[in-house]
């Protein structure tokens, strides 16, 4: 199993994401690329750090919104999108390579991210960014997203993923925020549910019933207080279950 | 002789430069990398047009400063500044390479441009980012500048550019701009001046003595109306005399 | 008739609308306020010769985009959005004041007008932020929309407005922009239907019948090639035809 | 004394300060514009707290720098920067209006401030910002700067401040940050330096010797961990020793 988190995400004078303590125990890092938060320093940073501990480098492309932190969706037209999403990872690359690694996937940040699971056009305009990019880039995101449905037409590898911190419908997708019990707040449950993904390819639902969720990746969060300690004992409660912890081939 | 323009200087729904007519007759494109001009769609267009065309495409780096069109000296600490540079290479790039072409070389813009030309510690920033880049980059700037210092210091091809528009003094240096005379507007003598540095490796000072410049490129200026025909008639001159226009080796 | 039009829409280095030549002709002018356009400079220099010509000072709101021109819809939560229209128009009433006027009215521009029109909660929090700048400002907007009907029943006042160069449906509402004829590109058409709204209190269908719609200020655009010359074109027909062309009350 | 405070220095999805702490102990807030710091929504909360606890708002103007966080000299041209001051003051009166309060002050920060000590272009653009703003504003800054000899000539009031944390030249100026000592990290130090301003109208300078200084307002800084802690014991300590801590006149 493939530990993803979103790092970098600090910008100027402003820190959110402790990525030193997150690169010491995921294998994904999803830097954030200047378009929500990220500035060129910090990228550089990052990259520098995740190559010398063999963390794999992801570029978490967003829209262009500093000042909603990539949280607010956007009608963006297509071709513009693929240029921005193109943009953000040429800039990372830089730094990745700089660093002797490489940008290795692409994973969609904030609403972007929600909302290339089910628009099309917004979909495929982010793939095209990523071939744009070139280089053999993987894609990460939700089991049966269009995003993902574009990726693989694409012929890009196309990496699922879990969040421990979610409820899940009986359908296998996420219960949407907002509503109760959308978010799993209990680090103990958290951890479990993170065990599971891994041994049992799947969750509990509200109702005690076994939903089933392939992921070659699990998603722990980054900008919340306590994000590394959890993660921390994410990775050893998965090891521990004789889970190989690695990123994903 | 090569013939260097600043393109790409749009932002947004914004124009400035003639990109289509300044990439009919220029060899060298300095292109907006997003931080003073250009956005992603934009450096996306002009790369797909200099690379169809077989213009070399270079990175116009600047200050992070859209609101001054990077035109206002700042203050950045020097690592914040090479990454800030390699960050514009590297999110060029990816317009380039998709377009079959490569960046080639890099140039400052603006208030950039003018500090490194003295500022020795902003010039080995700028350098430093290049370095940082990779990509076995040439540099283009003022011949003597720290910048053209700090490049050949690194290894990295340095060339020195003319200004055909612009008054040099007994030393061959630029006059400075709000000098009387500093800068000349007159087309035909533009164009006389142009085939000059070609032909003399020289210019004519205010005395009518002649001061020598070397430069391997020439630079015209995109953002003023009637640029592009500018550029024509400067290109149509050396040609004339026989000048070779070519993109530096 | 008040005759209205965006102003103001340069930013830095770049210009798009002619404002002297429309501030001659306007009545009431919609100012960028620096979120889809307009900077401090700008905007202090359109307050100023506003000021000097007698025409009415409006805060032209935005989405907080100015690579996108403020054209892409945003789902900016409500309280956001209403402190950051606040924030736009108390910036452009120092520069409205501090020329010896005010700022009288308040418009939306671009995604933000047209998400206003059907978009309840984003009317709503316009309008609050419109109430949170205090000073008695009317609202300009479609007739029909949600925009004007918060404002209506916030007590502010609501004033319709009409375009010269859209076509209308039956039912009074704009065609869609992308439909077949929704915009009038014929000048002589533009002016015939501005006098037509004035006059006769609405406009001919697409199958000849007469459309009634009630507006009390026409809205000439700023942004296009040959705009300065069609609205003096609009302004000379409608005195022509005896209507008297003054900022709404 | 008054005791003012750098506030609202968060910006979306980040935090710097602790402004309720803050708000509950100072007498001054500096709430930063949206320039360096401060979006809408924060300026909007901190006015309203600052307005509802009585304590003084004033307007921390900034270069346009959201990276570099204000903290990097620009030599923005003089018309700009003044009309980039008046655009920031605007911008918060609304919200300081809105509470029942209003803008008092200007302070500029960071890199203006530091500027503004000095360069007296800057100094007067500033001030010619803060005329164009109107409102009978005072001016927080530096004894002996630029800054508050252009305040006090263009007839407005100039208060100057002291630094509890800095160290003092025998001259009474402040050691320049980077020297050995420019800085008082001893909190209890601090603490002692504070009262010292208020009771003995000077500070101990590093040979033992006695420096007058002559300050109206009291900076503690803000955006350190325990910022609030140590502001707080300064207030305590200033009351014990009789001072009466209140917003300067």
């Amino acid at each position: 199993m493939d530990l993803n988190a979103d790092l970098g995400e600090g910008f100027g004078r402003w820190t959110l994401t402790d990525d030193e303590a997150l690169l010491a125990c995921v294998t994904s890092a999803n830097v954030a690329c200047g378009f929500h938060a990220g500035d060129a320093s910090v990228m550089r940073r990052v990259c520098d750090s995740a190559a010398a501990r063999g963390v794999r480098i992801g570029a978490q492309v967003s829209y262009r919104d500093l000042a909603g932190f990539g949280r607010r969706a956007m009608d963006v037209p297509a071709a513009e999108l693929a240029a921005e999403v193109a943009y953000q990872i040429g800039a990372l690359r830089v730094f990745a390579e700089a660093a002797g690694s490489r940008v290795s996937y692409v994973k969609p940040h904030g609403a972007l991210y929600n909302r290339t699971v089910r628009d099309d056009e917004q979909a495929a305009a982010v793939i095209e960014g990523v071939r744009l990019a070139g280089g053999d880039l993987a894609v990460l995101g939700l089991p049966g997203s269009r995003l993902l449905a574009r990726a693989a037409a694409a012929g890009l590898t196309a990496v699922e993923e879990a969040f421990a911190d979610r409820a899940y419908t009986p359908q296998g997708t996420l219960v949407p925020r907002g509503e109760p019990g959308a978010v799993v707040h209990d680090a103990d449950e958290v951890v479990r549910r993170s065990v599971g993904f891994a041994v049992d390819r799947g969750v509990t639902g509200a109702d005690g019933g076994r939903i089933p969720v392939v992921a070659r990746s699990l998603c722990v969060h980054g900008d919340t207080p306590g994000a590394a300690a959890l993660a921390r004992r994410v990775r050893a409660a998965l090891e521990e279950a004789g889970v190989a912890v690695r990123a994903f081939a």
